[in-house]
């Protein structure tokens, strides 16, 4: 069986070229928003990182440039993780899901992925009181991240 | 580093009670279309599985049976995972992260999650010749999967 944290047989080929990346693209379902959700995942741990969302250009300048950019909806712009914070995400592996409209990405992750200065975003989880618990500690003081 | 494969010390309380249940999907933020983007990740190998939505209904459900529901937006109704296939996701964890807008579940899944056959979603990815290829195999027969 193939594990999410280990690559298969078979050189990936990223950076992509323009061609390559143009049949990756073509074959995505964007949807009505022109967005697919993208899922970040630590290489070697395993460890999934955040949840984001791509539209056309974050998935192309993602697969140029071998890092990962993502679309916000608030800014609806295109960004590059870590161009505030410098926690950048260099790209491993790019897969489609078999509906073309998810994407997971296996990266390397420069310090902390979450924005509150976790390392991963998933970080909140019903333990034994009810409700939810902080499972894990803020390891970057976000004011740091982002010069706030 | 809580790796994403690993449970942190805490016991899950899982299934919730319904107080929990309601202080939980009371901090989620549901989008325009009532729906949260859900990841399903293997608990032990750290696989991801396949990427999904829930709405209000599915969230509630999952964390009160201890398995694994999503929406259906083409359907436009709750399902739960396997139900036609039998390819059940028991939940170990439950994990919303920091905008309160994506889920990631920890599963014990039988069998195969996707419904090609194959043990995950995510099985096609830029290799050398360019554009995508299916990097996993199918492991289940779909027709045997969904009896077609």
């Amino acid at each position: 069986m193939t594990t999410a944290s280990t690559l298969p047989a078979g050189a990936p080929a990223l950076p992509a070229d323009t061609k390559a990346i143009a049949e990756i693209v073509g074959g995505m379902a964007f949807d009505a928003n022109g967005l697919v959700a993208a899922i970040a995942q630590q290489v070697e741990s395993g460890e999934v990182l955040m949840l984001a969302w791509m539209n056309r250009e974050a998935v192309e300048t993602t697969l140029r440039t071998g890092y990962a950019h993502y679309y916000s909806r608030s800014r609806q712009k295109q960004w590059k993780k870590g161009e505030s914070s410098g926690q950048v995400q260099k790209l491993v592996d790019f897969r489609l899901d078999c509906d073309g409209d998810a994407v997971l990405m296996l990266v390397e992750q420069t310090g902390v992925a979450c924005h509150t200065g976790r390392h991963n975003c998933f970080f909140r989880a019903p333990r034994a009181l009810g409700g939810l618990t902080e499972i894990a500690k803020v390891e970057v003081d976000p004011r740091k991240l982002y010069g706030g």
